[in-house]
This record gives C-alpha cells, structure tokens and sequence, in this order.
C-alpha cells in the first residue's frame, strides 16, 4: 500500500493578514489561521487519514497548526519533529515590510523577482540576530528560495523521505516558501517554471508515494 | 550552574472535575485545566525558567497541558517527547468509575488501597483493548502504581535523566500517579509513605540537578 505524505502550508498568520513579509519573524496565527488549521484537521478526518509522523518547523504558526490538526484528527500521540530546516525562506531586510509598501520603495519588478525568483537574494539584514532557539551563527541574514531548499532538501532526505520509504504516513506542516522549494524537489519542477507555484494557507496537499510519487492531490 | 527539572501534573480533566478513576482513558481538558496550564506558562515565565527539552505522555490532557505551557513560554519550538511509558498508571476496571461510587460498590478501605498503595493491583479489565497508538498487545489490563513505575523508571533513567546530566533543562508534563512514581523514585520514598503524596493539576515542581537532586520545591 502507498504511503502517504500531506503538506501542509500554516493557517493565516498575523503577517499574511497585513500583507507583510515575513520569514523567520515568529508570528502568531490569527483568530481565521486558527479556523483554517481545524478545518485541515477536519478535512484530513473525513478522508481517514491517520499519521504515523508529523514535521514542522520552529516557528509557532506552523507548530501550533500541526498540533490543531493532530487534535482534530484525535491523534495527538504521534510523534512531532520541529526542525528549522523546515522554516519559511529567511526575507532579510524584507522582513517585516508590506508588500505594497516594498513595491513602491524597491519597485514592482524587483519585489516579483524576489518573491518569486528561485535564485533572486532579498536584500541582507545587516548583521545575525541572537536567537537561542538556533545554533550559534546559524541564522541567515536573508535567503533565497535556492538557498532555503539547499538547508530543506537534505532534511527532507535524511529524516522525512526514509519514513515514507519504511510505508509510514507523514504530515508536514510548514510555510509558503518552504513547501514551494519541496514541491519543486518533488515534482522536478524548472527553477524557471517554479515563479508559478502558489501554496495558500491551510490547503493540504496530498502526495502517495510507493517507490516514486504520485501528481500533486488538493484534499476538500 | 544546575539544571534544572520542572514536574507538572496536567490541568483538570472532564474526569478530574467528575471524580472519575481515569488512568489511560484520553480525556480532555476543561475549560479550568486550560487555564491551569496557561497559569504554569505564566509561573514558569516569572521564574525565567527556557526548557531545552520537555516530555508528556501519549494523552492529551498531558500534551496539551505541556504545549501551553511551551507556548505561554514563548519556547513552542523545543523538542517535545512524547511517551506512553509516562501515561497516567492504568486503572483497570476502575476507570470510568465514579469514586463515591466505586467506594460504595467496593468499601471504602478497598479503594484507599488501590488509590494510595505502591502494590496493590486494581481489578484488571477482563480483555486487552485494541488501541493503534500502542505497540500490540502493549496497553495493560489494570496497573499498581509499582506496575506504572515498572515502565516509567526505565524511561527515566535512559531518556530523561541523561539530559539533566547534560546540563539541560527539562520539563515533564505527567500525571498524578505517574508523577508519584517519579517523585518516589528522585526521593527514595519508601513503599509506605508514597500514599501521604498528593500532585495537584497544574502545580509545578521544580528540582535542581548537580550530580544529585535537590529538595522538592513548589514553584508559585
């Protein structure tokens, strides 16, 4: 029998409400964020699904989506791995910024290449932020979608990918970015072809996986 | 410096409110255990207290419980075990029982015993019930609190306590028995005074680790 693996991308968050950028900030879900993540849960009921293992990032919108849906699905028991390799692509000197405000400060053509570029860097916080949730000199002072996958693609090989292998079902909840650079590993999409992808909030994503992977499933 | 053990009993549970024998039974929280739990967050923020690694059990009024915490915290991204070896002791045929009700149907003494004796067995469920969460034929029948600590000490001794010898801060979000098992075990309480120990929901306890424990003392 296949294996299954559900991506999904965290409920509305107070940034994506105010149409700011965000990455590694840790901000919280909003009342609606915290509606769509139940109604993940719920959807993922009615399809029966039951996980062996959930992943997710260090960041609490994601985290305290996954924990909803595992409580939803009455199945808070599975074991939960938080990794930062699974956090949304660091957005720099971006961060905290609105969008509308970024395009008229930078201009609209260098905000969609940022945004949707895979090789475009946003422009660099000026110096590492202490944080004691990460290693030492560990944060980046701002990424693009490449570099996010170049930290993601060997986590998801070393840690998610031989679950799936040993026929275990595997959910992973995580961020707009991040799961656009897994999608692009999954699906061998085009650095040039993966501008396209849009990940909303809240929307599972079902992949079976029995030697090679199945297309792309939207769970309703 | 010494690291640092924090012992919490979750919130009360629909049972805890309903004087029901619970033991590996999943029930919720009420809405007074969830405020219980906030509380904790908020007591264990006044004490600065930053866990490096925290452990409950496979039911959710512990996970939970423990996942409030963390978030009142702000340190929803440390690692979380989660353990069946730290469930609640199994209350065999007690569970779902009313207390009172239990006394009167089995004399009061009788169940004195099986709520505060280290030895005494409860009566045994009559048939292994089948719950995926547990590997087969794990889940027991009906547990003495020597029974529980059976389980929980090597859990113990090989997962949690090397993480204090390292240094770590570590939180442990449990149950009334299966924290007297573990406050037995730190203190070396005999099998007869183990029945004079009371864990109130949502009341943490805090040890310092320096090659040797210290005292109990109640965080407030």
């Amino acid at each position: 029998m296949a294996a299954k693996l559900v991506l999904v991308r965290h409920g509305e968050s107070t940034a994506n409400r105010d149409n700011e950028f965000t990455g590694w900030t840790d901000v919280p879900l909003t009342s609606r964020g915290i509606k769509q993540a139940h109604c993940v849960g719920e959807i993922l009921r009615w399809h029966h699904m039951q996980f062996d293992v959930s992943f997710t990032s260090f960041l609490k919108r994601a985290i305290i989506t996954d924990n909803i849906i595992l409580e939803e699905l009455g199945q808070l028991w599975v074991p939960l791995y938080k990794a930062w390799q699974l956090n949304e692509r660091h957005y720099g000197a971006l961060r905290g910024l609105n969008k509308d405000y970024a395009r008229e400060y930078y201009g609209v053509d260098k905000v969609a290449l940022w945004r949707r570029s895979y090789i475009a860097v946003p422009p660099l916080l000026s110096h590492l932020e202490s944080d004691n949730r990460y290693p030492e000199g560990l944060e980046p002072r701002g990424e693009s979608l490449k570099m996010a996958s170049e930290r993601l693609i060997p986590y998801w090989s070393s840690e998610i990918l031989p679950k799936l292998k040993q026929g275990k079902n595997v959910l992973v909840v995580a961020h707009g970015s991040s799961l656009r650079a897994l999608v692009k590993h999954l699906e061998s999409i085009s650095d040039e072809d993966i501008d396209g992808l849009e990940i909303d909030n809240g929307e599972p994503i079902l992949y079976e996986y029995n030697q090679k992977f199945s297309e792309r499933i939207y769970l309703k």
